[in-house]
Parts: structure tokens; sequence; C-alpha cells
């Protein structure tokens, strides 16, 4: 695992999910940083939580996130105008594992209405276990870091 | 449908399935103009022709834009850096439909390894077929605007 610190945040309709997230990596002895929300009592904007990891991650390579919301969108447009971001929106692990893989994704985006809960625990885990693999990914992956962004 | 034209655009995985769209839009009376490549016999770059779809939607409200590559993830990466974006990368027809109705996507972004060809088809229509709700979405996707972008 390339991250020592997974930042996480969702929106109300993603709360239940990233409760299930912390427990299970606390579990694994990960320290988990959770930026909200608190609770899914309340109707909340995907956009603010997301930016609340955005701005965690700027100039933290041991830090990695996870964003959720009900279809993963407002999560993946939001992060992804950031340069720092690699922000993966994925269905199963096989992407998550490609994401990591060729995209070094530094966040894992899922939406908790799209997706069940074991397909999300095991996109998790592919998240937190697979290296990026460089070489040719790396200079593609320089493309796009020179392209710049907010 | 919102748009009059689409841009259109892969890298070498995903030229088949662009391919296949090109024709059946064509089918459908829609313009499309196609950014390329020419051929799959040579490895591209997805983000490079991810850049000419995203500059042919500047100032153009008229045209949305369709972005296909491996995996998706270099097409939605590049391409969400962009202020003038919304880039929904999707595996199913349920997820592109959402993304019209709430988030207004602009840009569709598939997989063409990791959906086949009949669920790419469904989202295509659903992404021409789907209006966005607008009201709430509205207000969210405001903020989005503002956030601003390349």
């Amino acid at each position: 695992m390339s991250a020592n610190i997974i930042s996480i945040a969702s929106d109300h309709r993603g709360f239940g999910l990233k409760t299930l997230f912390c427990a299970s990596m606390k579990d694994r002895g990960i320290t988990v940083e959770d930026f909200g929300p608190t609770t899914d009592a309340t109707r909340c904007d995907a956009g603010d939580f997301s930016v609340k990891v955005v701005d965690s991650l700027r100039n933290q390579p041991e830090r990695m996130g996870v964003l959720i919301c009900g279809t993963g969108q407002v999560m993946a447009l939001t992060s992804n105008r950031f340069a720092h971001i690699r922000g993966a929106l994925c269905t199963n692990s096989t992407m998550v594992r490609l994401a990591r893989q060729h995209n070094d994704a530094n966040i894992l985006i899922l939406g908790a209405h799209i997706i069940g809960q074991e397909v999300a625990l095991d996109c998790l885990n592919a998240f937190l276990t697979t290296d990026f693999l460089g070489g040719r990914y790396k200079d593609r992956l320089d493309k796009l870091t020179a392209l710049g962004g907010l």
C-alpha cells in the first residue's frame, strides 16, 4: 500500500458506506481521517465534502482518499478539477486495480446507490493493496501533471 | 436531446467502439465530428485525443462529447481538469441517465475493455436521449462552475 493515511468523505447518501469503510480500515490498522458528514439525517452537497479531502491530499503523497456519494459523479467532477488529484470513479474491483496500476489513482470514488456493499468492500481492498506500475504509465501521468489544474 | 453535434475521440483500445458509435449516430441522423484516431494499428495516448474533444466543446453548448479508452480513466482524468467539462465515466445506462439528469454531463466516457458492446450502445442511447432536470441540481452545478478549472 502506497498510502499511510486515508482521508474519507461522503454526502448523506454515501454516509452508510463511509461508516462501513471507516470500521473496515480501522480493523486493518489503517489510519483514517473522516472529513464528514457526521450524520445522514441532513441532505448535504457532495462537492463541499469532496474539497475537504482534496485539500488534505495537497503536498501529502503519503495520503490517499475515498469519496462516496449517490452515483459518484459529483465527487469525480469536483475532485478532478485539481492538479494533484487522480480520482477514479469505479464500479468494480477490476476498474480499481487498473486505476491504481495504470493511473496511480489517489482517490477512490464510489456511488453508494450504484454498487452493493460487498462490491464496494472489494473495491476498497483493491485500492489499498494495488501499486502503480510506473514505466510507460509514468510517462502518460507526467503529461497529465503537465496539463495542470486548480 | 440537448446537443446537435457530437464530438467523439478514443485511443487505440477504444477505436472499435468509436467506429460502431459513429455508424450508430449517423444512422440516427446525428452530426458527428470524429477527432480520431483513424486506426487502431498504432498505440496512442488517450489524453492527447481527449483534449481535442474538450477544445471542441468550449463555448459550444450545442455540442456534447464521447470519449472512449481502455478503462475510461485517462479520458476522465484529462477532460475533467477543464472548467467547461462535465465528463461522466459510466459502466451502465443507469449511471448515464443519472449523469445527464443530475449533473448535466456533457461528455460520456466509457471503458471499451470494461463493458461490452450492447451495454455501451445502451449508454450512448441514454446519453443522447436524457435531459438535465435543473432545479436543485442546477444550484449544485453552479457551485461546480464557480470552482473553475483550466
